[in-house]
């Protein structure tokens, strides 16, 4: 009931909408309503409201809620279902076990806040409230565990892509799965799988994003930055949320459907920041230093290694710190 | 208590223990200690009562018990943790909520009936009451995802000589993961993961085992039999299971500590059912035909195409079925 008034509200934004017509319309008591609308307030949207007239919305916070997430992303229909928290350990975490009891794809899991929210190898990825897009979407496509990494290539295309539409700045990749500016990090992907050996069951593709943050703890200041620092003004989380999940859905049916990654790679190619450039490549306790030649068409990063030899990359952690060519 | 009870009658099998000699070495009255022999007699432990003598342990039961499981595994130092069941879904399924969790290497989990146990692809696994061994061990070993089909290398060795040293009854090996006698399933191994693109968290290895099971349904007795049919007589599971994990173990351990699978693969050739046969190779909706050559030391099937082209073949299923050079 909530999210109908809600919805009404916003679809008449700036204008007032009688407590009569809601109350009719929606089946329910003029006294109902006016507590429903209390209810918003509290939450922070700023509503007039006019014995005469009715109510009319006049700001909506940068909050999400269970209902302003089902009402923005009404018009992706590949998301199915919407579970949102106030906070949360992890959503990765909390994806990977809705997924292994059934849950569908087109799951989407998103909190304003996670406590223990993580990164690739199991780093930690700080995650504070009112700041960020911190969610999970859980997949199933019909791959092979070695072929995993190639959602993560159409998720960075699709976050490169949904950022330049939303505050029209173009980012870089770090391949595999860091987003960024000025080589510091605005964003990051963790791709995580339930698999049998040759057959994915689930995938749940966890995406942070460094919305309005503003202060960085001081161990991360110097690799970590936020759209807001970047752009000098405040970015509306909500519509890179339904920018973000529009790319991803574009991108990844584009696979699912056509077989093909060409579009999320040549994006991935395009705004790569290790092209061309020296990179070290760390797996595990080996380091080695090659240049970074091409990404192919699978999403596995070319290289050339000092001998000459030219090997592909399935993925890993790339560093471009602490080889002689960094700028 | 129990648990401690059972031990000291399982140690003295065949000769009495004093309700004295039990009372005050663990601290317990007599009253306790008599109750707790009342509860192993439900369960069907043979035990003789003498007011003089005390207890005497004369036949144990086929059955497993959360205290029985801690005494026979004792000496397996790999495995850490037990939890037992009487009755469960999957045990794949519930090792791999407890690896997400944050379980151990080294935790089994077994049950004695499977009400959904699966086999690869999501598949039945027929698992009824008192006839089988239905079990799952949660493994964090340092791979990559597409190292995964190793450990089932490792299993399938592993069952192979466990059953061999039970029963002493060659079995075979369908690669990759079905062991077989007369091309009769007898054991099954479901290789499942959580991985990241680069790094698997957690493996979880199941097993099934077709023991003393008599009676298959008519779809299935046609290509499923059991260790008891086979033998013409019942097989202690207790003894089967010790010896499983003990041949897991040792195998295991040497792919750990060794970084080497050559003493599982070696097995897995030796005990090869395809090797020298045309095979048919079955991967979602394709089928090609081939000649099964060799395993090599990743435990891959190597294998020669209709045009003479050699490749080899990560995991997948295998069939004899429908090919000319069945026997």
């Amino acid at each position: 009931m909530k999210k109908k008034i809600l919805e009404q509200l916003k679809n008449n934004k700036g204008d007032f909408v009688s407590g009569e017509e809601l109350s009719s319309g929606l089946g329910v008591s003029r006294t109902s309503i006016w507590k429903y609308i209390k209810s918003l307030k509290e939450e922070g949207y700023d509503i007039e409201s006019s014995s005469r007239k009715g109510y009319k919305l006049i700001e909506e916070p940068d909050k999400f809620s269970q209902e302003e997430l089902e009402i923005i992303l009404k018009d992706n229909d590949f998301i199915k279902k919407i579970y949102y928290f106030d906070t949360i350990d992890s959503t990765n975490k909390y994806a990977k076990e809705l997924a292994l009891k059934g849950a569908d794809e087109g799951t989407l899991i998103l909190s304003d806040e996670q406590r223990g929210g993580r990164g690739r190898l199991g780093r930690n990825w700080i995650s504070p409230p009112n700041t960020g897009l911190w969610m999970s979407i859980i997949l199933r496509p019909q791959i092979k565990p070695w072929e995993a990494p190639q959602i993560t290539s159409i998720a960075a295309a699709a976050l490169c892509k949904a950022i330049e539409n939303t505050i029209n700045i173009k980012v870089g990749i770090k391949w595999p799965n860091d987003i960024v500016v000025n080589n510091k990090k605005i964003s990051g992907i963790l791709t995580e799988m339930g698999a049998e050996p040759d057959t994915v069951n689930f995938i749940v593709v966890g995406i942070g994003i460094n919305v309005n943050t503003e202060d960085f703890p001081e161990d991360i200041k110097d690799i970590a930055t936020s759209l807001k620092l970047i752009k000098g003004d405040t970015v509306s989380r909500k519509r890179l949320l339904i920018n973000v999940l529009q790319e991803f859905k574009s991108f990844y049916l584009d696979f699912v459907n056509n077989k093909t990654l060409k579009k999320s790679i040549d994006i991935c190619r395009e705004n790569s920041i290790i092209l061309g450039n020296k990179v070290k490549i760390i797996n595990g306790m080996e380091e080695i230093i090659v240049v970074a030649l091409d990404i192919n068409d699978r999403g596995e990063l070319v290289v050339k290694k000092d001998n000459g030899e030219i090997i592909n990359i399935i993925s890993g952690e790339v560093s471009l710190r602490g080889v002689s060519n960094y700028i």
